[in-house]
């Protein structure tokens, strides 16, 4: 079983997805309202179908990364760049991308997303299903 | 106020302190059951005493690393590498590397320490105070 007999190494990539939580309503939001918890559900779960996980890219939850006004936000590690105002539907592409070797430049946050003062505007909130 | 004017940039380097905790007894143990929240806490307090946190460094929590028998285990990024076997009195030592820019080499986990099988020994578990 040659599957069984190769060690499992470091990735060659870590993702960390930003899942902080503030409280509704906060001015700077937070990934988790803006549903980065599915987020990284769905790139676990997309990865894991194209069998990288164990080999490629490992996807991983962190805390908040310091960019709430720009989230979801996800470090793309060791590259060192930073995605961000990821949805669901970006999900598909990202993991083409990360399976390719290269990145979605229209998703990686430029120097002045870094600071709340001057970034570009927060994504909207997601509509609320009716309870 | 210098200081309110510069603008906050993305920083040199972020930790993420794997603070993943598995039930009591699993055999591969977890990070936190090595004490890796407290580990957390105190590199992000010395951090912020020296004034780190909004340009070098910034200490984050993540999910599971899959480094569980080689905890309390830390990804600094984007530099690539992994501690392992990191205690609360490492901290210091970590914090005073960080600011210079090198690394703690005898906590650097080798290529065999991310397969279970082929893994040097895990820490031995904290002793707990009587309840």
């Amino acid at each position: 079983m040659q599957r069984n007999a190769r060690l499992v190494p470091q990735r060659k990539r870590y993702l960390f997805v930003c899942v902080n939580r503030r409280p509704d309503g906060t001015p700077k939001g937070s990934c988790a309202a803006h549903g980065a918890v599915e987020i990284h559900a769905a790139l676990k779960s997309e990865l894991a179908a194209r069998g990288l996980v164990k080999t490629e890219v490992r996807p991983c939850t962190s805390s908040c990364l310091d960019l709430c006004w720009a989230g979801p936000a996800i470090a793309v590690e060791p590259d060192g760049y930073f995605y961000g105002r990821v949805t669901l539907g970006d999900v598909p592409e990202i993991v083409a991308s990360l399976e390719r070797g290269d990145r979605v430049e229209r998703l990686v946050l430029p120097p002045n997303d870094f600071d709340e003062k001057t970034s570009a505007p927060s994504l909207p909130l997601p509509l609320k299903a009716p309870s």
